[in-house]
C-alpha cells in the first residue's frame, strides 16, 4: 500500500516536471515543484532522497536529470507488455488508447474475451478466446494484465490470470478481487471516481 | 485532499459491505470490515463516527442500516446530472458506460464536442458542439462534468466549464487543470495507473 502511495507521487512529480520544462525552466527548487504538485517540500526531498535523486541546496534540481531518473525508474525504456481481458466499452476504448501506453513502451499485445463476435472483429490488438489466455501468458512471459470484464466472471479470470504466472493487474470490475500476496491489484473504478468527485464538490464548498 | 481520501475510503467500504450482505451477512465488526478493505478496525471506527453511523461492541454493525446511512451520504436518492466532454475514445466508452452510472442515479445528460462528425453520430447520449457548453450548464444547472479532451484544449475547456458554473470535474487529460480553490479535480490518469500497476508488481517483490 506505501509504496503504492509513493509512486503515484513520482507519476505526478514527473508531470509537473515535464509541464515546468514545457515552460522552459531549466532548475527547480523543491518548494516549487511542491507548490505545483500540492505536496510539501519536505515530502518530495524524502522521496527524492528515497530513490537518491539529488539537487543542490543553491541551485535546487536539475528538471532534465530528474526526467531521466524518473523515467528510468518507471522502466520506460524497457518494454512491457500488457494483455487486456475482456473487450466490452472499457476494453475497446483502452485498446484505442494504445498509443498513449505505446509512449511510454506498454504495449497491450492482446486482447481476450468469450464473444465470438469481439473475437472475429478487427480491432487495434488481436482478440483471443479466454480459453486460451493462460497458454499466451506463458509462452510471452507476460506479467501484467488489465480486467475490464462483467463482474461475475471477474474472480474466475482472475484466478486464472495469477496462476498462469500475472503478477500485476489493473481492475477496471467493481468487485474486491482475491489475490495472494504478491500480486498486486490496482482498482479502478470509474462510477465511484465519479461519485467521489460529485461528493466531493458538493460537501467541500 | 484529506476530504477525498475519506470518501474513497468510505466507497470501499460501501463496496464490502454489499459482498458481505450479498454473502448473506447482516451483522459485521470493524475488525471483518478491517480485513476485507485493508484499513485498519481503529481507522473504519473513526471514519463511521465522523459520519455518525453507529453500532455496538457486543454486536457490530448492522450492515443494512451502514449502507443505507452511506447511501444518503452519496446522495444515491439525488438525481445527479454530469456532462461529458470530449466524444473520442475514452469519452464514448463512458458514455456507454452510463448504465453504471445510471444506477447510481448519475446521469450524463449530454456530451460535448467540436467534431461535426461527432456531433450528428448517435451516441447514448445527445453530443452538441462545444461552443454550446456554457448556455447549456448554466439553463441546466449543472455543476459536474467530465473531461476527455486531448491535452492541448483541457485547460481552456476547463476555465470556460468554471466560468459557467461547473464545480466539480473528472479529468481524464494528463494534465494538471488550474482551477479556484472552490472546483474539485479529480486526475484520472490510465496511463499512469498501468504505469504505477507495473512498477508496483515488478518492485514490490
Amino acid at each position: 500500500m506505501q509504496i503504492k502511495k509513493n509512486i503515484k507521487r513520482l507519476l505526478l512529480y514527473r508531470l509537473c516536471l515535464a509541464k515546468f520544462k514545457e515552460m522552459g525552466f531549466i532548475k527547480v527548487f523543491s518548494y516549487n515543484l511542491g507548490q505545483e504538485a500540492g505536496v510539501s517540500a519536505a515530502q518530495i526531498r524524502k522521496d527524492f532522497s528515497h530513490f537518491k535523486i539529488t539537487g543542490n541546496k543553491k541551485g535546487g534540481y536539475d528538471i532534465e536529470e530528474v526526467l531521466d531518473k524518473l523515467n528510468n525508474i518507471f522502466r520506460r525504456n524497457e518494454l512491457q507488455s500488457v494483455i487486456l481481458l475482456g473487450m466490452g466499452n472499457i476494453g475497446r476504448a483502452l485498446s484505442h488508447y494504445v498509443c498513449g501506453f505505446t509512449e511510454r513502451k506498454q504495449y497491450i499485445i492482446a486482447g481476450f474475451d468469450i464473444d465470438p463476435v469481439k473475437i472475429k472483429r478487427t480491432y487495434n490488438v488481436p482478440v483471443y478466446h479466454m480459453d486460451s489466455v493462460s497458454e499466451f501468458i506463458v509462452t510471452n512471459h507476460i506479467r501484467i494484465a488489465i480486467m475490464a470484464v462483467p463482474s461475475i466472471s471477474a474472480q474466475e479470470v482472475c484466478t486464472k490470470l495469477v496462476e498462469s504466472g500475472i503478477k500485476g493487474i489493473m481492475n477496471f470490475s467493481p468487485v474486491l478481487l482475491q489475490v495472494p500476496d504478491d500480486v498486486i491489484v490496482n482498482n479502478i473504478n470509474l462510477c465511484d471516481e465519479l461519485e467521489s468527485t460529485i461528493y466531493t464538490a458538493i460537501y467541500s464548498k
